[in-house]
């Protein structure tokens, strides 16, 4: 055997576990630095937790008990989850909305906004009808798609729902501009007035909506988000107080790997995410090129096996298919089945996965209309 | 005569003469540092000035030119000038909406944003409803009773008018953060995401919405205000050529001093207005009461005469009723007329100008309707 070639993979092998390191301390070290608690309770107690909630990938809360306590005796509680659409929905976008629909199951009352606002101040798009082309063509057909119930799901783009703006002005005089420069950390010569205004105003009036009179006042309401949305939730929750509404649980969700290893799966890194609309012919090219946990010495990975937990190509299959019914994680790491036929196997799950989605779209974008909100907020005019 | 309170009438007359000579050189120096011009010229060249230009009311102006070309011309033009309703109008307010009717002679379409949006951000009222309530049952019918052109007038309320959000987020691109800071000095502890936004966002948005696609697009704008507005007005200038609108004029009108003599007249100062809504013979007994330019001796005011430049009995005689006419500067300068026999004048013409006024207020306020603007902004999200 070629040593320099053997001499590499056992680099390439370190350097990933070396990742599978800090990986496994990420979460439980931002878990402690936040205060959030383990989800192993509510799984305890809950007759029918979430696949995500099982396989670790809804890994922890705050809060969750109030939720749970109007969950298990049918009181009315919330849900709230927006994203902004500047660009089409991805595999990691469809780990958020599973749990949605896991919840929308329990009886959520679920509010999603499509925050085209927010694309355009925080340039991610060029102008604020991009954006809103973009919500309306491709991102709410998408959520549609996925099985929600219209008459517990209300979708809005911001631009227009501007009562919105009227839910955000009110919150916004208990905050401080200071605090709000502080828990964002802006960068003051790149950041302009509205995205300020989008993060400390008008996201917070996201979270804080469905406990305005208008949906039947204050109750429990859960914000299922990545970490680095955790600013948000503190923010709303010292504004719930002061408003005398029940200050939002959150619920945090792991990131889905982005085929490049270098993150989360993100639109903002070219080739790091399948979306939900790529041609399934392109997905699968994605997924043959994509990094994984393996080794390019195979010989090297039959006697090492895989790096499950840093493989974007093992994290779709466990987040989205058949990982755990198939036994891949000790296949992987135990060597028996290399990156080649794993990558095979996941290509033919998301072939089929996305023709089989993107046929129902345009009947889901069909029936945006009963989806969308239109609930005027007079409360704090009148 | 007693010595003692001769002493004191010479030192407060002291006092007023300083106050006089503070007064005069306040105006120059702010035009120098603020780079406006004097508005001698336009007034030569215009058939017609207002009173409150020859007054020397109307003192100073950037980029009239580009106005006055339209308005020689018969070309499109617009006036904005908004004002959080906090409160009832007073005189103060009068000044700058006799301009804007003069302006709407000389063809302006005017657009007349209440802002109670502000008055609660800058915690002016309690709420956005107690603001919203005094725009429409006060502000608005107190504009309309001052005989505007409904074809020519658009009157909106920012929370009623929420597409002036849309209009904002799409401007504030154009501001760093940093400078929407620097500009208005904002007191990061006391104040809220929303007056920034208010500030560096919504208020630009309406100054520069006239040339917004649905007004026609881009035209020439003149932004009446006092001095403390210049801010605005530089903001807007920015944003105006980054996306390619004329940027908007200023035409600086002078302040009209309380009754308390401790500055411009102002809600905020407990007895320093008289409201358009006061019961005339509240406002006699508020005149009655007044500070003034003259002295406390009678015979020391006959030899030395008042200071008509610091007395707001001159003042209001001079902005809105006859002072010029019956030579009043002239008679109390020279000590002919003393403050008594002023203050029993001006108060007969207060009693009898609110008396009018007050009766047309229920017929404007029915007419509301006809000037509430309702177009829709939808250039920017289609």
């Amino acid at each position: 055997m070629n040593s320099e070639l053997l001499q590499q993979a056992m680099r390439e092998y370190e350097e990933k576990l070396f990742l599978k390191e800090k990986e496994a301390s990420y979460y439980p070290e931002k878990m402690r630095e936040l205060g959030l608690k383990n989800i192993e309770r509510f799984i305890k107690y809950h007759p029918n937790p979430s696949r995500l909630m099982k396989l670790g990938i809804t890994y922890a809360h705050r809060d969750l008990e109030i939720v749970a306590e109007s969950m298990a005796n049918n009181k009315p509680w919330a849900v709230i989850s927006g994203l902004n659409p500047s660009g089409p929905l991805h595999l990691g976008h469809k780990t958020i909305f599973d749990e949605l629909l896991w919840l929308q199951e329990q009886g959520a009352e679920i509010f999603i906004p499509i925050t085209n606002d927010e694309s355009y101040v925080v340039d991610k798009t060029k102008s604020l009808s991009d954006a809103r082309r973009i919500g309306y063509d491709s991102v709410i057909p998408s959520i549609i798609a996925m099985g929600f119930n219209p008459k517990l799901t209300h979708i809005f783009v911001d631009s227009d729902y501007t009562d919105i703006y009227n839910v955000a002005m009110d919150i916004s005089k208990y905050i401080t501009l200071n605090k709000a420069l502080k828990v964002f950390g802006f960068d003051e010569s790149e950041d302009n007035p509205g995205s300020l205004f989008y993060r400390s105003g008008v996201q917070i009036a996201h979270i804080l909506l469905p406990q305005y009179m208008e949906f039947g006042g204050p109750k429990p309401t859960l914000v299922p988000v990545g970490i680095d949305q955790h600013p948000y939730i503190l923010l709303s929750r010292d504004v719930a107080e002061r408003k005398k509404f029940i200050p939002p649980a959150e619920l945090t969700l792991k990131f889905l790997w982005g085929l490049d290893g270098k993150g989360k799966m993100s639109a903002s890194r070219e080739g790091s995410a399948i979306f939900l609309t790529d041609n399934p012919n392109e997905a699968v090219k994605k997924i043959k090129s994509s990094y994984t946990g393996g080794s390019a010495l195979a010989t090297y990975q039959r006697e090492h096996g895989g790096v499950a937990e840093i493989c974007p190509i093992y994290a779709i299959q466990q987040y989205h298919f058949d990982a755990e019914e198939t036994n891949l994680y000790t296949r992987c790491t135990s060597g028996q089945i290399l990156c080649g036929k794993c990558k095979e196997y996941a290509a033919e799950n998301v072939r089929k996965y996305l023709e089989k989605f993107q046929s129902v779209l345009p009947e889901a974008k069909a029936r945006t209309g009963e989806f969308l909100l239109n609930t005027s907020i007079r409360s704090i005019l009148e």
